[in-house]
């Protein structure tokens, strides 16, 4: 049986390294559907090699001319155009795999769920923003939510088995640290743009490079793992891990501990999610060569120099539209310190401005979360540009 | 519903930690049976606690006065005496804990295993000795083999949930490289009993202690993983790690990697296989503290220092009666060495010796296997005195 599936988000980084473990397998997978954003070269290089049924790209905000739409389904005999949520509830798909980066993940994870399919997610958005509608929905029409991510995959795979949550004392996140790990304070305020994106152990997209420098990557995985695991805030800590070996443990009530180990290759856990629940061979993929890893090390967080993994677990703890908060201002602030617009640590102060500003919302609807959205990337603008 | 367990070898290091951890769940846990050897003062003891009603001690080879074979069937009423082998397949037993240390669990191990009975089993001589036929009483009677080393546990937790033993790549068994980790061949070659038996983490019985020095314990469990997980054994590593903490890893085809980590206590793992499925919170128990924790380090074994190893995997392959001689002449060149005749590098140089000398038997019966024990004990004890 071929698992059919929908790829959403396929020219991002993520997207390209799921179509390279859809390749190394031809008689596994068939891509159904293949969406994109603005990167329409890349797309119709894609759809020449996978032969989709269904492609999605551009939008409303973005449209292209009505020339290159038909350019692009004469690609393929029968394949045609439907907006990403379309796709992702499609009869003829198995599986969603949901790469998009930012807000645009949500709205088509919702539908895939609601159309009772399993999600691998790698979008972060979707459950930070949504983290309580995404798992109502899914737990109500039975889809799964499998992880993409190399530290929700570690925890995925050290729970395997077990009896569940209630067996569960702590979730333990590792942290490269990212590439200002050993700065000072001082240090970080002068951090440029440049520097921030030489990131030690992983290579993945922009935001999230940035994310990864200045934590709030790692907390934004906290409140993923809340709702992916259902673990409370407070049994979910994050521990610095520079070699990025380990990728996540679960520490057990009897106190055993499971972690998870490879080398740092994105491609691990996508194929992991793929091919659950079996494991395949892949020689593309490297091995972790012991030889090389003579020393693993450890160390706390330090939450006063990287202040945005506090604040995002505080926003976390207020819940409602408080993460949303979060997400929207950083994702503002992330695109004004990349323009050279603010400093490293006038990221932080823009989160915790615009959330300082912020009436929360509990148990808010999607169009809650999406007026919070609007209203924090407005606020977040006037705090970074005033400086 | 209480778990009824026998608890063969209870006066012994592992047997007293698992009545410590069956102490402290009383409602978990009925003491239906306790198998001791010559300390019967400290049966007695247990015997008063715990209330048994199947008792074992002594046996032909070291007969106790009828006097006090009386008084402590006295100790609890309705308490009788039987062989071990009949506590181990008796009908009020659902778990049969095998402690005893040597060939004695042997015999038992197989009569509970032909009562359809699960063992959790610590006896390091049962699967090295009879392997083939242990696992085919189990097989036969769907009896289950439940780990109590902490390395076999760690394997057991790690394959949880896994999709079977074709998915695994190989087996990382971790050896924390014993006292002498950094000596040279020369300092080996003075190596006292008393510096042997202090060990830098664990602690453990005299003969095992003696056997992590040489790391012939390493090598038998290379042999025990072998037969328990049914991996080859050119698929288990052995890989140095001297603090204690990971306790073993298993990396599957996909080149993803599970470890199981925790403090180097017995209690963890024999606990693990008492409450198997499920997991228990212990306060007795300590939790790894990752402020304390912060390096592992990783390095390839050194056979050339450390033969018994290489002998121990070499006639795992020759298999049939060849790890028979292995265990027995270990017992033997031990022995001799902790009494002071023979050097700490003639272990090693007995152990050889006697397997060279051996003319092995494929598939041997048990009575093939006591043949082969007894003939090695004689073989390795000429070979010792000799010098």
């Amino acid at each position: 049986m071929m698992k059919r599936l929908a790829i959403l988000g396929s020219t991002g980084s993520i997207g390209q390294q799921t179509l390279e473990v859809v390749r190394a397998f031809p008689d596994r997978f068939q891509v159904v559907g293949l969406a994109a954003g603005r990167n329409i070269d890349s797309l119709a290089t894609q759809i020449r090699q996978f032969h989709p049924r269904l492609v999605s790209f551009a939008d409303e905000d973005t449209p292209v001319l009505p020339d290159l739409v038909k350019a692009i389904l004469a690609l393929v005999a029968g394949c045609h155009r439907v907006p990403m949520e379309e796709m992702a509830g499609h009869a003829e798909v198995d599986l969603v795999v949901v790469a998009t980066s930012g807000k645009a993940g949500l709205s088509p994870s919702l539908a895939a769920l609601k159309a009772g399919k399993s999600i691998a997610l790698a979008n972060k958005e979707a459950l930070v923003m949504a983290g309580e509608l995404i798992t109502a929905e899914a737990t109500q029409r039975g889809g799964e939510i499998l992880p993409l991510d190399s530290e929700h995959s570690a925890i995925w795979q050290c729970l395997r088995g077990e009896e569940g949550d209630k067996e569960v004392a702590r979730l333990l996140l590792t942290a490269s640290g990212g590439p200002f790990l050993r700065r000072s304070g001082q240090q970080l305020a002068a951090a440029t743009a440049e520097e921030a994106l030489e990131h030690p152990t992983w290579h993945m997209g922009r935001k999230v490079t940035i994310d990864s420098a200045t934590l709030m990557n790692k907390g934004m995985e906290v409140i993923e793992a809340h709702w992916l695991f259902g673990i409370p805030l407070d049994s979910i800590e994050v521990i610095i891990h520079p070699e990025s070996v380990v990728h996540s443990m679960v520490e057990f009530v009897d106190g055993s501990i499971k972690a998870q180990l490879g080398i740092p290759d994105m491609r691990l856990p996508i194929q992991y999610a793929l091919s659950y629940p079996q494991r395949w061979p892949n020689p593309q993929l490297g091995r972790l060569d012991w030889k090389q890893v003579s020393s693993l090390s450890f160390e706390p967080v330090d939450m006063d120099r990287f202040p945005c993994l506090r604040l995002a677990i505080e926003a976390a703890g207020k819940g409602g539209t408080h993460p949303v908060v979060l997400s929207a201002a950083d994702e503002v602030a992330v695109e004004l310190f990349l323009s050279g617009d603010i400093g490293f640590l006038d990221i932080a102060r823009v989160v915790a401005g615009s959330l300082e500003r912020h009436q929360g919302t509990a148990h808010p609807t999607l169009e809650e979360i999406m007026a919070a959205d609007a209203w924090a990337r407005q606020v977040a603008l006037e705090i970074g540009r005033r400086g």
